[in-house]
This record gives structure tokens, sequence and C-alpha cells, in this order.
């Protein structure tokens, strides 16, 4: 296949890796006492290419789109509430652009297509129709939908590249979408959706069920042809989940560290890694999420979330979170002494 | 006892959690979709009295001292590290050094006791003995030592209170403290050192099993004296942890919250709430440390630690390392949207 993101993803650069790797074991500190934030430094090295990595620049661009499949009853919240939420990220009242201002970062909201059509300002409107269809009954998305979406999210890390961004974020808003990724993830695992589907953003027991047999529907519908990533993410994805697989394919080929949310983000990285596993390098993981579904799409690509915290929110919050431990990390391994600089004992090797 | 330490702690402000819940029922979000950090909040609102807490005045101490133990051969690093250390500590190349920056808040640093007498300028000398005793042979300190490591603890959480602190963080250095740590959770939880004994800095297995024994023998020596838990800190522990856990106690009488770090500090802390109970209300858990025995410590005292990052360092650096979390949690708390200020519909009750 000759599509873009078959295309090779930038190679981490090993001998940066290394350069950091001898910096770290002359700090003055027990060697591997840092624990993960240890690894994280020398992960930042090797993708920025220097010894000493910074993550100062931060891009947080947050995809939002309707999902058809909430007509099935499948969400605590109305419909309505994901166009009422692009209003609330561009005036700084959603918990993702309070994290932002915190961070110094610049929030891009991309608009791919709510039920009712909205024109905002300081939203980006790339309007690919009115929400998904509800893939309990068809494919949620046609294959040139899909391929707008995709290109939507590599365009979104081509800027951050051109920016110079030392980190990217993605963040999505889509009511229905813990739907469309825990249908995702059971023909991507494979896993059965028994063991994937969670609450969302508040589902009661009976809501719960009812989201389960939606699932299952969907997944007789299209299991049979699931069997390329591409194609599951066409039938049963989203506008957002597409755009940021296509952000992280794009942040890998361009050379840019993506910081992965939560349990919607996971799946849509999930995506991008079975599109090209050499995206995977790419990715840190930001936080396990509360949703029960998590656990295992982390798993599958060997993550390492930084923090577990109980976080159901998604928007790219958990990832803006955890930022200030990736600048924590990368501040420790640049300014720490050595033990010759600093005149301490280091133990007997 | 009329000690000062059986006086009483600070009420929490009841009220101002009930006025921040109300908030936060509002904001623009699932309810409980911050996890952890919406507690978190509500602690805080309830310790600083304000519906919208803020840890933006944030004051690290740091208290080193010299343990007689480490003549058994206990650490994998030389006792001379400790007062090394201090000098790195005001030189600013230590770990906690380069987190206070970033935070800046200030570091005080607390020397009370090393083997070899030092004068550095930056560090508060405190001097109560050349280290403590080898608490394998003889209790670690005198009533007198433990009385002024005490009240040392305590003058540095007033001397916070009168800085106006919002948040306060004690950290520690002493090469040995792992070793007085397991010991005193030993008898104060009371659990076999076989499931509390771990690596501290880095020892081999040979090493383990000697401190292990070394710390068996103690328990052995002093462990019928130990019932009260003023009398186990002071045949068990060091200058450092009675110093921590004076001031633990002196911040919740003060109130002053607290930021607890790994092993070390939570056995202070734990000491803490054994001489007055109510002081756990003004302590906050910032890390599950990889040292084995702190999950039990952790455990003991319902704690729900903010991170799990394989830290192993000591020094106070996790502690500080959580604190952007608090930050973060005091900004969505006081800047998110409400439903009714963003126009974001909630769900149906």
């Amino acid at each position: 296949m000759s599509e873009w993101w078959n295309a090779p993803c930038r190679p981490l650069d090993e001998a940066a890796r290394a350069r950091a790797q001898a910096r770290q074991e002359q700090l003055t500190k027990p060697r591997g006492a840092l624990g993960r934030l240890e690894s994280l430094a020398l992960e930042l090295a090797a993708m920025q290419g220097r010894e000493r990595p910074r993550v100062e620049r931060v891009r947080i661009v947050v995809f939002a789109g309707d999902h058809g499949v909430v007509e099935e009853g499948v969400s605590a919240y109305p419909q309505a509430v994901t166009g009422q939420m692009l209003r609330n990220f561009v005036r700084g009242g959603a918990a993702l652009s309070v994290l932002a201002r915190r961070l110094e970062a610049p929030l891009e909201v991309i608009d791919l297509g709510t039920v009712e059509p909205l024109q905002l300002d300081g939203v980006t409107h790339v309007r690919l129709g009115p929400g998904t269809a509800n893939f309990a009954r068809a494919a949620a998305m046609s294959e040139e939908q899909l391929h707008q979406a995709l290109a939507a999210g590599r365009a979104s890390a081509q800027r951050a590249a051109t920016a110079a961004a030392q980190l990217f974020i993605g963040g999505e808003m889509g009511i229905g979408n813990t739907s469309c990724a825990s249908a995702l993830a059971a023909v991507l695992l494979p896993r059965s959706p028994l063991l994937l589907v969670g609450p969302g953003t508040g589902l009661d027991a009976g809501g719960l069920q009812r989201k389960l047999q939606v699932i299952q529907a969907a997944l007789a519908l299209h299991g049979a042809y699931c069997h390329e990533p591409l194609e599951a993410l066409r039938r049963l994805g989203g506008f957002e989940v597409a755009a940021l697989a296509g952000a992280y394919l794009g942040c890998a080929q361009a050379g840019v560290p993506a910081l992965v949310d939560g349990f919607i983000c996971s799946v849509a990285a999930l995506c991008a890694t079975r599109l090209n596993p050499d995206c995977r390098a790419w990715l840190v993981f930001a936080h396990r999420s509360a949703e029960p579904g998590h656990l295992a799409v982390l798993d599958d690509m060997g993550a390492e979330p930084l923090l577990d915290l109980g976080l159901r929110l998604g928007e790219g919050s958990g990832a803006a979170l955890a930022v200030p431990l990736l600048q924590q990390a990368c501040a420790l391994h640049d300014e720490m002494a050595t033990f010759a600089e600093a005149a301490v004992s280091d133990r007997p090797a």
C-alpha cells in the first residue's frame, strides 16, 4: 500500500539516548532512584535527538465529532453537549482549557462534524458530516470521510512540527465515543466487549447493559469485515478517533513525541500502531483511566502510563496533567549535579 | 501527658469543604470524572478553610542526620555522603534542589548531626550529636536528643505557618535511614521485618540479608520496650525521622497541609499519627515508593498516594514531584466553568 501512513516514521536517535544514559549514570542519586522518570528522560532524549531533552513547547489539539450510535441510548449525556463543549473549550472553561493555560500551551480546537452545524470563533471547522452514521446499523464513515479525518489529524501533527513543538497532545470530545472506542478495541485486540465496556461519563447499570448490547450487535454486523485495521476504523470509529490516529502517525513521521491521554486516545493510538507499528516508539502514555477497557489497550501496546488517578474525563486532560512530570524529568536530567561536580562519593562499582 | 504534641490539631473546616463540594458538582465535567483530583481539592479546601484552595506558596525543609547503625554495613553508600549531600542541597545540584527551583519554593536545609561536624553556608546546623548511636547495640537517641529533634521539626512547621505557606514538604537525608525506618515500621505496625526491609539506595542480595539480620537483632534488643511510640522512636529512630514527625505534628497544630514523601517520611508520619492521631487529617501522601515496606505503612494510615513511579530517592523529591498535581487540582477547581456559566447541558438527575 502506498497510503501516507505507510511511509516510514522518523527513527529514534540511539546515539542521543546513549549520551543521555551516560549522563544519567553520573547524577547524584543512586542509579534508578528516579524510577520511571529516568526511562522517560531517555525516551525523550532518543525522540528529540539531544542528550538533554526539553518539554517546554507543548501543542494541544482537541478533535470533536458526534456519533450516530448515540441514538441507541448509549450515553448519560445529551448529544448537544459535544457542540456546547466546543464553545467551552475556546471560552476557556473546560478542564483542558484550564490545564492548557497553566502549561502556556496553545489549544487548537477542531470540529470534525457535530449533529447541528456550528460556526464558532476560535474553532477550526473541518465538517465531515453531521456526526458519523450509527455503527449499530451501518458503517460509521465512508472511505472519503475516514481519509479526511486521518488527514486532518496528520495536518495538526505537521503544524506542531512546523511550530517546533517538543510535545504533542491530542484530545477528544464526542458524546458516545467510549462506545466507539470499546467496539474498536474489541475487534483490534481482539477481546470480548464484556471485558472492555464501561460506564463512560457515568452510565448506570441499565445503561451499561444497553451499551454492551449495542456494541455486541455492531460486532455481529461488522466483525467479519474488520480484519484490516483501516476497515475496522471506518466501520466502528469516529471522526475524532480517526483524526487522533492520523495525528499520532503524523507525529511519528514528523518526529514529534506524542503524549497519549485516556481510553479514547489510547484506542486511536492502537489503530495507529496497527496501521504503522513503528509509530509506537513516538508515543508516551499519560495515565491509566477508570474506564475498564483501558488497561487491556495499554497492555497490548506495552504501555507504562505515568499516572493512575481514576480519571475518566477525556478531552486530553489526563495528558495535560502529566506534562509537569515530563518537564520535571527533563529538569532533573538537565540540572542535577554529577558526582564529580558535587564532590559526592558514588558507591563502589 | 502534657507534651506539646498532645495539644489539639487544628480542626478541618467542614463548611469550606461543603462549599467546595457544591461548587465541584456544578463544574462542566461528569461528576467524579477528575477522580483523585476531586477529593484532593476538597481535602485542601477543608484544610485551608476556603472554597477554592491554592498551593502556590510551598515550603520545603530537608532534615539530615547520620545513623550509628551504618557501622553494621547496612548501606550501599559510604556514610560521608550524608554531609556531602548537604552541600549539594544548598549548591542546587540535588534532585530536590532542582525541583524546588522549578516550584519557586524556598528550600530550608537542617543538619541535625553528621558524623563529622560541618559548617556550611545556607545550612542550619542544629547539631544533636555525631549521628545517632548504633541501634543494633543501644538506643539510637537519648531522651534529650529525641525531644530536641521533635522540637526542631515543630519549629520548621511554625516557620512555615508564619510564612503563610499553603503546603509543607519535609524531606530527609541520612545514609542508613531505610534501616531505621524499617525497624520503626516493624514495631509500630507491627509487622515482620522480612516483609518490610528493602534495598534502600541499592543493596545487593547479600547486603539485604545483612540489613535484615541487623534489624532483627535490634528488634530482639529493643522490641519489649517499644509499646509506646515515643520510646520506639527514641530507640530505633533517627534525628531526621524524629524531626519529620515533629514537623508533621506541628503542621497539623498550626493548620498547614503537609505533603508526605516516600518510605522514611511515611514512617515519620506513622510515628506522628501514633503520638497524636488527629494529625492524620493534615497529611497528603505524594507517592508510593519502590521500597517494599512503604505499602504497608501507607495502608496502615489509609493513605491514597498520588504517584506510583518506582521512585526510591527520598530527599522529599517524590513530594516535590507531586506538587503540580495539587496545583492543577486547585486550578481546575477554581477556573473551570459551571454548567450554567458555559450553557452546557448537565445530564438528567
